[in-house]
C-alpha cells in the first residue's frame, strides 16, 4: 500500500499537493533549499566558483542535523572538487538514500550540477562553449549532443542542469560572452531550445538563465545595473526564454544577479510571476542564482535583512534559494511562524518542488537511490566515444574562416609551419570557465587535466605528419617557415583569474596579454601569417586584417577542439561555422550596433563608425556556391498569413562543403524603430560539388511581429523585405512581400518560428 | 483703434485665440515654421552644423514668395556665417519689418539662435563650455552671466536661445560630454535652471534640449538608439528638465533626435504631451532639433513620407519645426486639407507659438522691428566688458585642481618654465563647439577670430613677466627648464571635424591625437611635469597620475580662459572648480559608474575597477579647509518633514579660499536600488584664512523621493545617511536621520530642492 503522494497513477501535482498538506512547516522549507558540501574548503576569494561565495555562504551545515525535516536539494556533488565518477556516484546514491531515510516521508534530494559545456565534472567530456553552439549553426546537432550530455548526467544520478545560458549578447567586453550563444535573438533562441529538448528529452530538468536582461549590464561590467526598456526587454532579451520555453519544455528559470531599471530580477515579481507564470503559463521551478536571494540585502538593498531578503524573493516567486540554504532558512521560517510571510507562499513554491520531483520519479515507492550507472555495474565512463564524437562535430561545425586571402588555406602538407603565440601548446584554450579544468581544476595542478585534449600545437603536428610544424618561442624562430600559424587565445576563468570567463570582463575588445602586439612582429617578419583564435569574445582585428594571409576563428571549442581546428587547416575538414557576435575592427566603441535601426549604424551624425570588420553570420568555404531563383510562392498575403521563400543553392566548387542560408526581415517603415536586418530563419545546405539543393524557408507574418508597448505585441500590413543572405551585412537576394488586411495584435501563441527544409534537386552541373 | 489680438491688456492666449481664429490654414502653418538663409551655401557635408543638412535641407525659398502667409521662426541670422553685429543687426530688423508688412497680420517672426557658451554669432563673448559651468558649482553665476548673454541676444532682436543642454552625461566617450553641464542630476538641474533664469529674465525664450535621454546613446555614439527604463529616466534624465522648467520658468523645449526603447523623441506622444503638458503643465512652445522631424521618416522609418512625419510629430506635440520648412510645409498643408491630418492639432501648435509671439510683444501694435542695441544708435558690442567680465569669472571658478604633488604649484614667478603641447599656443582648446569661431569660423579662416583671445601660452608669458616662459616644441627643449607645463586639449568641432563636439565621438578615452604619447616623453626627461588640460570631456589620466608633479583641468574655458588658467598656476587664482564629471582612471570600460547602486561599482563579480581616478566634486585649493561640527537639527523626522544639516568650515590655511561643500544622500535600504550617493544640495564657501562659517543645508524628505514605478515616485520612512563631503567619494561627515510615518506618494509639488546659505561665524582664529 503507497502513500497517495507515492501513486503514479496520480498526477504529479496532485501527489504533491498530498505530500505537501502532511508536511510541517519545518519541512515545507526544507524543500526549498539544500546544501553545497566541499564549497566552503576556506580557499578564499582565489577559490571561489560564485560571486561573494567565501562572503557569504555559510559553513556547510552538519548533514544529520538537517535531514529530519529532509533536504529538498543538493549542490554540485561532481562540480565542486575533483571526484572519481565511479565513486562519487555511489557516494551520491548513499547519500540519497540517508537523506530519504532520515525524513517522514522518503523524499531524497533533488540534484544539480552545472552542464554549460557538458558535464562539469572531472573525467567528463567537455563541449566547445555556447558560442560556438551560435557558430555551428545547427540547432539539431546541439540537441543531440545535449540529449548525450543529460543521459551522461541521469546516469549518474542528476536531476537538474544549470543550463543553458539564453542571454543574448549585448557587449562583448562582457566576460560571459563565451557562455552566451550569440547576439542575435533567434539564433540564440533556436539553438537554445535545441540544447533544452536534448536535455530535457534525457530526463533532466533544463534551466533557463539568466532570467532576464543579464547580458546588458553597464559597460559590461559583470553584475552592474542594466539599463534597457521593455520594448528590447520583450523583443530582444525575453525571446529565447519564450522558445525556449515554449518549444523546449524547459522545466527551471534561474533568476538573475542584476537590477534592470532598478529592479533586481530576483526579487521582481512581474518578471518571475506575473510574465513567466501568469502570462507564460510556466509551471516548473524558479531557482536563484547562487547568493543570489542573499544578494538583495547584501548587495541591491532591497532588503535590510535576511528574511526580508526572502520575503522578497519568495513572495517575487523564486522557488528554491541557491545554492545552500542562508534567507530560506531560519530567518524564513522565523518570519514565517511570525506572520510576515504568507505560508501560502511557502507552499506554493513546495508545491512545485514536489511536483517536479514527483515528475522525476522521485516520490515513487519504488524510486531507488542507485542511478543507471551503478546498475550497470561497470566504472562510470563520463567521455565515451559518443560523447567525444559529440564534441567534435560541434567543433568542426563551428570554426569560422573570417579570411583567406589568395587562398592561403588549406596548408600545403609538405609546408614547414611555424607555430606561434603564448598559448599554441597549451590546452587552456580550448576549455570555457564552466568547463571542469578551468571551473574547478585550476585549484588541483597536481590532478592531471581528466580527459584527453590536444593543444592546437599538438593537433596541428598530428595533422600534418609530413610537415616540419614546429613552436616559434619567438617570431625570429619563424622566420624560415613557409607560413607562420598564429594562436591567439584567452585563458577561460572565473572572476579575475583569466582573460575571459565569468567575472573577467574586458576594457576593450584588444587582444588579451599583448597578443597583439606578438602578432604585429610576426607579420613584420614577411612570412605569411594564418591567424587562429581560441577564445571566448570577438577581439577587434582591423588593424590585422589586411596584412594576414588568413585568419580562423573558433570559441573554447572543448576536448576535440584541437583535431577540429587542425582539420580545417589541412582542408580535411571544409569550414562552415559561421560568425554568432560581429568581430569588430577597433578595440573601443562598445557596444556594437547588432540589431541597431539605422540611426544605430554608421551615419553622418557620429565619427565613430560602428560597423563590424566581420559581421554577424558571416562565414567563408573552401568551395563556393551560387545563389539563384530566390522567389516567394506568394508576394501579398494577409496579416496573418504565411508563405514559402524559396532559394536554389549550388556548390559550384570543387569540394563538398556547406552553405548556411540566412533569411532576415526587413521593416521599411514602422510604428517604432525596427532592426534594419533581424534574422527569422536559417539552415546549412550540405552539398558534393555541382549538386543543388532547393531551400524552403517558411515564412509566416506573425514572424514581423514586435512590441508597441508593454504586452502589445502587433502585426502591421505594409511593405517588407525578405533578405536571403550569407551574412547580416551580406545580402544575396531580397523577395519582396506585402501584408495586407488590418493591423493584428498577436499573444503567446503567435509562430516564433517556421520550418525550413532542404530538398535536393536534379544536378544542375553532373558531379 | 487695435485689433483685438494686438490688445496690450487682454492674457496673450486670448490675443494668440483672437489671432488663430482669423488666419487660413496657410497662414496657421506659416507660424510653425521658418527659413535658414545662408544654410544652402553648397559646400558640402563638410560644412554642416547639424545632422544631415546638406542632404536634407532645402534650398532657402525665395522669401517674398511665403510672406504673404506669414513667417514663424527665422533661423540664425548672426550664427550661420559671419556678419558684422551692427550691420546685421540693421539688416534683421529690415527683414522683420518686411516680414510684417508682408502678412495681414503684421506678426513678424520670432527669431532664434544658439547661445550654448554666449551668443553665437561672431564678435560675440566667449564664455566656458557648460561643463565648465558645472565645473564652478555655482548657478548664481551662471544666472548673472545669462542674463548679460540674454541681454546682449535681446538688444539685436533674438527672441528665443537654444540652450540651455540639460541632458544628464551618461558616457563621457559622447561627443557632445563639452554641451552638457556634468553627470549628475541635481549639478545638472541647478546649474541649468540658474542659465534658464538668466536668459528668460533678459527676456530671452530659454529652450530646454535635448528631450529627453539624448546623452546615453549607444556606446556614446551621436544619435545611436538609447536603452533606458523608465525609472532612470524620471530620476535621472527628467529631473533638470523638471527643475528649470517649474524653478526656471523656460518657455520652450527642443524635441532629440534619439529613439529611446524604440520610440524617436521626437513623435512620442507620451514624452512631448502626456507629460511635459498634461502632467507637468507646460504651455510654451516645443520645437524639433534641426531636421528631426524629417529624421521621422528619414532615419527612424516610423513615417513612410513627409506627410507622416508631419503628422506623427505635430500629433506628437511638435509644434515648430526647425530649422526651416519641410514636413511642416506643403506637405502637412495638403494632409490637413485632405483630412488626414485634424486643423485642431494645428491651431493646437499656432496658439502656442502666437501666444509666445504675445507674450514677447511681437503682437503689439507698436511693436518695432528696430531693436534696443539700435535704438542706441552705436555700433553693436557684442563682447563688452560686462560680458568678458562674467565670462572671466566662471572660467576662474571653473579651473580643477585635480592634483598637487609636494605643492608644485603655484610656480615660482622666476621659474624657467617651457610649455609643451601642440596646441599650447593655440586658442582652439579655450573654445566648445557652439562657439562662433569652432562652429562656424573654421569654415572662414580667412577672417579674424572675432574677439580677444589668448591662447595658454601666451597667457602664460602675460602671467609670468619675470620668468622665463618658452615653448617646447620637442620634449628635448625642455630639458633646461625647472617646470614643464604640458597643456593637453581637445579640438573642438563639429561632425567629424574635431576631437570633441557634437558629432565627435571617442572610442576611448585616451588623450587625442598622441598627445598621451608626447606627456610620456615629457615625463621621461626628469623635469617636474604640469598638466594642464582644456578639454571636452574627461580623459583617462591613471597611467600619468603618479608621475605628474601636478594636474589641472579645465574644459573649454572660453575668451578668459587663458588668463583664468594662466592665474591658477601663478596663484593670483586660488582654484576653487570641483569635477562635474568623474575623471577615469583607464581609457576603457565606459560608461562609468556614477550615480551606481552597490552593483555597478567595484565589486567582486568583475575584474573591472571602474572606480574613477578623480570623482565627481574632487577639487583642490592652495589653501586647506577644517570641517567641523556637523549636525543636524533634527534627526528624526516625519517622512514629509525637513530639517537643517549645519557645518563649520574653517579656512585653516594661509591664504583666502574657497571650499565646496557637497550634501550626499545615502539610502542603506529602500524598494528599488538607490545610488550610494546622491548629490542633494551644495554650495560654495569663500573664506579668508583663519575665518569660519556655518553652512546651513536644508534638508527635506522629499529630496529622498524615488520612482518606484512610472508615475509613482515616494518617499519611504526608515534610517539614513547624510553625507557631507567634499567629494561624492570623500565623505567627511555623516549625519543620521531617519524618515518616521508612513510612506508618502509624492507628486509635483515635492520640493526639488532646499536652500543652502552660509553664514559667517566669530572668527575661530583672528585674522
Amino acid at each position: 500500500m503507497h502513500s497517495p503522494w507515492q501513486d503514479t497513477t496520480l498526477p504529479a501535482e496532485t501527489r504533491a499537493a498530498e505530500l505537501l498538506s502532511r508536511m510541517t512547516l519545518e519541512e515545507k522549507l526544507a524543500q526549498l533549499v539544500g546544501i553545497w558540501p566541499g564549497s566552503d574548503a576556506g580557499e578564499g576569494d582565489d577559490a571561489d566558483v560564485a560571486p561573494m561565495q567565501s562572503e557569504v555562504n555559510a559553513a556547510t551545515p552538519d548533514l544529520q542535523s538537517l535531514l529530519a525535516d529532509g533536504l529538498g536539494q543538493l549542490t554540485r556533488p561532481f562540480g565542486t572538487a575533483p571526484v572519481d565518477p565511479t565513486e562519487k556516484t555511489k557516494a551520491l546514491a548513499e547519500d540519497q538514500r540517508r537523506i530519504a531515510d532520515a525524513n517522514r516521508f522518503s523524499v531524497p534530494a533533488l540534484v544539480h550540477e552545472e552542464c554549460l559545456t557538458g558535464f562539469a565534472a572531472w573525467q567528463a567530456a567537455i563541449f566547445p562553449s555556447p558560442l560556438a553552439w551560435g557558430a555551428s549553426f545547427d540547432p539539431d546537432l546541439v540537441e543531440q549532443a545535449a540529449r548525450l550530455i543529460g543521459d551522461s548526467m541521469r546516469s549518474v544520478g542528476i536531476h537538474q542542469g544549470l543550463a543553458p545560458v539564453l542571454d543574448v549578447l549585448r557587449d562583448p567586453r562582457w566576460g560571459r560572452t563565451e557562455e552566451t550563444i550569440g547576439e542575435d535573438p533567434y539564433l540564440v533562441a533556436t539553438i537554445g531550445t535545441g540544447y533544452v529538448r536534448g536535455l530535457e528529452t534525457a530526463g533532466v530538468v533544463a534551466t533557463l538563465k539568466h532570467f532576464a536582461g543579464h547580458a546588458a549590464s553597464r559597460g559590461a561590467r559583470n553584475h552592474a545595473p542594466v539599463s534597457i526598456g521593455p520594448r528590447e526587454l520583450a523583443d530582444i532579451v525575453l525571446f529565447p526564454f519564450e522558445m525556449a520555453l515554449r518549444e523546449g519544455g524547459a522545466r527551471s528559470v534561474m533568476s538573475a544577479y542584476h537590477d534592470l531599471d532598478g529592479v533586481p530580477a530576483s526579487g521582481d515579481a512581474w518578471l518571475l510571476t506575473e510574465l513567466l507564470r501568469e502570462q507564460w503559463g510556466f509551471a516548473g521551478t524558479v531557482v536563484s542564482d547562487y547568493f543570489a536571494v542573499s544578494f538583495l540585502e547584501l548587495t541591491h538593498r532591497v532588503a535590510g535583512s535576511p528574511a526580508e531578503a526572502a520575503a522578497l524573493a519568495l513572495a517575487a516567486g523564486i522557488d528554491v534559494e541557491l545554492p545552500a540554504q542562508r534567507a530560506y532558512g531560519t530567518p524564513l521560517l522565523k518570519a514565517v511562524q511570525s506572520g510576515e510571510v504568507a505560508e501560502e507562499l511557502v507552499d506554493r513554491s513546495v508545491l512545485r518542488v514536489l511536483t517536479q520531483k514527483a515528475e522525476l520519479g522521485l516520490l515513487d515507492a519504488d524510486w531507488s537511490p542507485e542511478p543507471p550507472a551503478l546498475a550497470a555495474d561497470a566504472p562510470v565512463d563520463l567521455d565515451p566515444p559518443a560523447l567525444r564524437d559529440a564534441a567534435r562535430r560541434i567543433a568542426e561545425e563551428s570554426v569560422v574562416l573570417l579570411a583567406n586571402r589568395d587562398n592561403a588555406l588549406p596548408l600545403a602538407p609538405g609546408a614547414r609551419i611555424a607555430v606561434a603565440g603564448p598559448l599554441a601548446d597549451d590546452v587552456a584554450p580550448l576549455l570555457g570557465c564552466y568547463t571542469f579544468p578551468r571551473h574547478v581544476g585550476v585549484r588541483h595542478p597536481e590532478l592531471p587535466v581528466g580527459v584527453d585534449l590536444a593543444s592546437p600545437f599538438a593537433a596541428l603536428r598530428a595533422e600534418f605528419p609530413g610537415a616540419d610544424v614546429t613552436l616559434a618561442k619567438t617570431p625570429r624562430d619563424a622566420a624560415g617557415a613557409d607560413v607562420v600559424v598564429m594562436v591567439a587565445g584567452d585563458r577561460s576563468g572565473l572572476f579575475g583569474r583569466g582573460t575571459s570567463g565569468e567575472g573577467c570582463d574586458a576594457a576593450d575588445l584588444e587582444l588579451p596579454d599583448g597578443q597583439g602586439e606578438l602578432l604585429d612582429r610576426l607579420l613584420d617578419i614577411g612570412v605569411p601569417v594564418v591567424l587562429v583564435l581560441l577564445t571566448g569574445r570577438p577581439y577587434a582585428l582591423g588593424r590585422f586584417a589586411d596584412r594576414l594571409a588568413a585568419c580562423v576563428q573558433t570559441f573554447f571549442p572543448g576536448e576535440e577542439g584541437g583535431g577540429a581546428l587542425a582539420g580545417v587547416l589541412s582542408g580535411r575538414i571544409n569550414p562552415s561555422g559561421r560568425l554568432p557576435v560581429g568581430v569588430p575592427s577597433g578595440p573601443g566603441a562598445q557596444p556594437a550596433p547588432y540589431l541597431a535601426p539605422p540611426l544605430g549604424r554608421r551615419g553622418d551624425a557620429s565619427n565613430i563608425d560602428p560597423t563590424p570588420l566581420y559581421p554577424f553570420g558571416h562565414g567563408l568555404s573552401y568551395t563556393s556556391f551560387a545563389w539563384e531563383d530566390a522567389s516567394a510562392d506568394a508576394t501579398e498575403l494577409s496579416t496573418d498569413g504565411g508563405t514559402t521563400v524559396r532559394l536554389t543553392v549550388t556548390n559550384t566548387g570543387a569540394l563538398a562543403g556547406t552553405e548556411v542560408v540566412q533569411l532576415y526581415l526587413h521593416d521599411p517603415v514602422a510604428r517604432v524603430t525596427r532592426p534594419v536586418n533581424r534574422l527569422i530563419g536559417y539552415t546549412r545546405v550540405t552539398l558534393e560539388p555541382g549538386r543543388s539543393a532547393e531551400v524552403r524557408l517558411g515564412f509566416h507574418a506573425d514572424l514581423t511581429a514586435y512590441t508597441l508597448a508593454p504586452g502589445e505585441r502587433i502585426v502591421e500590413p505594409g511593405a517588407l523585405e525578405l533578405r536571403l543572405a550569407a551574412s547580416s551585412e551580406d545580402i544575396r537576394h531580397t523577395v519582396p512581400v506585402t501584408l495586407t488586411g488590418p493591423e493584428r495584435r498577436v499573444g503567446l501563441d503567435r509562430r516564433l518560428r517556421c520550418p525550413v527544409t532542404v530538398h535536393p534537386v536534379h544536378p544542375v552541373h553532373p558531379a
